[in-house]
């Protein structure tokens, strides 16, 4: 197996015998999230998802994620809820890493997700957004506007391997949005998924059945999620922007909060921004990744295309408001 | 997902419509077996394992290897039992590659198999044979002794990369193998599983909970199965021969079948040539295997310590018989 750390069954059952959850009765490794390892186990009371974070995750923020998919679960968001331990605590350590059982959710990731699904990703989000309305715990957003010039530096370079005449592009979309100004702007801010991408989402059908991954979860501007969810969800793989999933999943959001005017005037920024986040991280996931990593990195050409579309947006009807 | 096929969801909800077992609940890509696709997949219905057949797999085996799996479970063998579809085929086609659902086994592979589970290893094995006694359809090993020379053609040069002086040994080995003639040796025949390695095990506790991943099966000496698991199931990592292991495999064996006399004489050459089998195909993959696969080639040097034990070994009471 090449998920990024094993488990011996010795090692699993010592580490169960601190819970109350029964002995294991099945235990895979699962492709699924990007940063950490994760198992499917079963046990004989049920079935849980269990996560060892590996290096890339700061153990300063896992109290953050894990406190928030607590709090989730209790609000009644679809959202694997921490398992705690005999001892009351949900975080632990197994084969010298931070480790934490979740409960198991049902639910598929759509591949290409139809316009009702994006609609129902819209509701979600914006439940998201109000069960944690009254969240006490906050984590700065690591990868908002003012991390971009420094991820720019570490990727410069490989923009222009990637495709000659990219870098200036970049650096003008950098201009135009630290002139805007969207870590001063006044902005409904709260606890924010930002990183809700089909993957990271759940349906049965076209229900919304749940989020996973919160590990990029953190406080932030509220519309800045649906700017990564419409970058996320509303184009198609040829780089076009499907109005119609866009238009349904705004709609969806604003039946359960209303956007405010600032937000709609910001979105094709916020957009614009959330496609520079992803455009960064992907260019230097894309040079950095082991071989042998169990999960492939994305490709970043996907976000240049998508920032061709948010230069030309003006206005949030551009994106079916 | 670095799966090697992905399977989106539409896919997959067009696949089970062939057949009679609900809809898709949980799908989820796992590290399980080496040569194949493997998915959880959780219906409205129950739990099972899709599995699609990459390259390497013989389309014309398929129906072999789903055929004994289907045996083996009607004869009450714990094993995978293949999962007809509404047209009462189990062999089907998804993403372009043939694919099959088994029901979901439970249990955990041992990382390091105590002398308990080794006994019920042995018993296990003993009742497979027995289980797959009239099982009425054949396979020629085609890693069995003839194929070595051929094998070692492909990668004798890697094994002096290896280890200098590692060649001549190895040929040593296989002129002793060969002047053996075990191909032609009167032993008792039958269905062998021919992988089963701790990895392809399930146990609850120390109690055998059953065995996978039957892409090796044969029709070959019985007493070679016990050999490629004296292998598998009674060295250490260090190399060692653990003869209490060894000796409880083949006690739990002896306890349902039998050995006959010319099985227990030839048992260390049978070792022998099951340590040189899966040292060649190792070392082959060893090389061969590309960087991004989900699961990582085993070290062929295990079986360089192996061989040097097996070389040594005179009798099956050296083995613990």
């Amino acid at each position: 197996m090449a998920v990024y750390t094993t488990v011996s069954d010795d090692a699993l059952n010592a580490f169960l015998s601190e819970y109350d959850i029964g002995q294991a009765v099945a235990f895979k490794g699962i492709a699924e999230g990007v940063e950490n390892s994760n198992y499917y186990l079963e046990t004989t009371e049920g079935r849980f998802i269990l996560t060892l974070f590996e290096k890339r995750a700061d153990p300063k923020d896992l109290p953050y994620f894990i406190g928030l998919k607590q709090y989730l679960a209790e609000q009644g968001f679809p959202c694997p809820r921490p398992v705690k331990a005999k001892d009351g605590l949900a975080l632990r350590r197994l084969a010298d890493r931070p480790a934490v059982i979740v409960s198991f959710l049902t639910g598929l990731s759509p591949k290409r997700p139809n316009p009702q699904q994006c609609k129902a990703m819209g509701i979600g989000l914006a439940q998201l957004h109000k069960a944690a309305e009254h969240f006490d715990m906050t984590r700065e957003n690591a990868l908002g506007p003012s991390s971009w010039p420094e991820l720019w530096r570490e990727c410069s370079a490989s923009a222009e391997a990637l495709q000659p005449g990219l870098s200036s592009l970049i650096e003008d979309d950098l201009r135009t949005l630290e002139q805007a100004g969207l870590d001063e702007a006044n902005l409904p801010r709260g606890t924010i998924h930002a990183d809700l991408f089909p993957d990271n989402a759940f349906f049965l059908g076209n229900t919304f059945a749940g989020a996973i991954d919160f590990y990029f979860a953190c406080t932030d501007a509220l519309a800045y999620d649906l700017a990564v969810c419409l970058n996320a969800w509303a184009f198609e793989t040829s780089g076009e922007y499907n109005y119609s999933k866009g238009a349904n999943l705004i709609a969806g959001y604003e039946s359960v909060r209303k956007l405010e005017p600032t937000e709609l005037e910001l979105l094709p920024l916020l957009a614009r921004g959330a496609a520079i986040r992803f455009f960064l991280t992907r260019l230097i996931d894309w040079t950095d990744t082991p071989a042998d990593a169990l999960v492939k990195p994305h490709d970043p050409m996907d976000y240049v295309q998508r920032l061709i579309f948010h230069r030309s947006a003006r206005r949030a009807e551009d994106y079916g408001a």
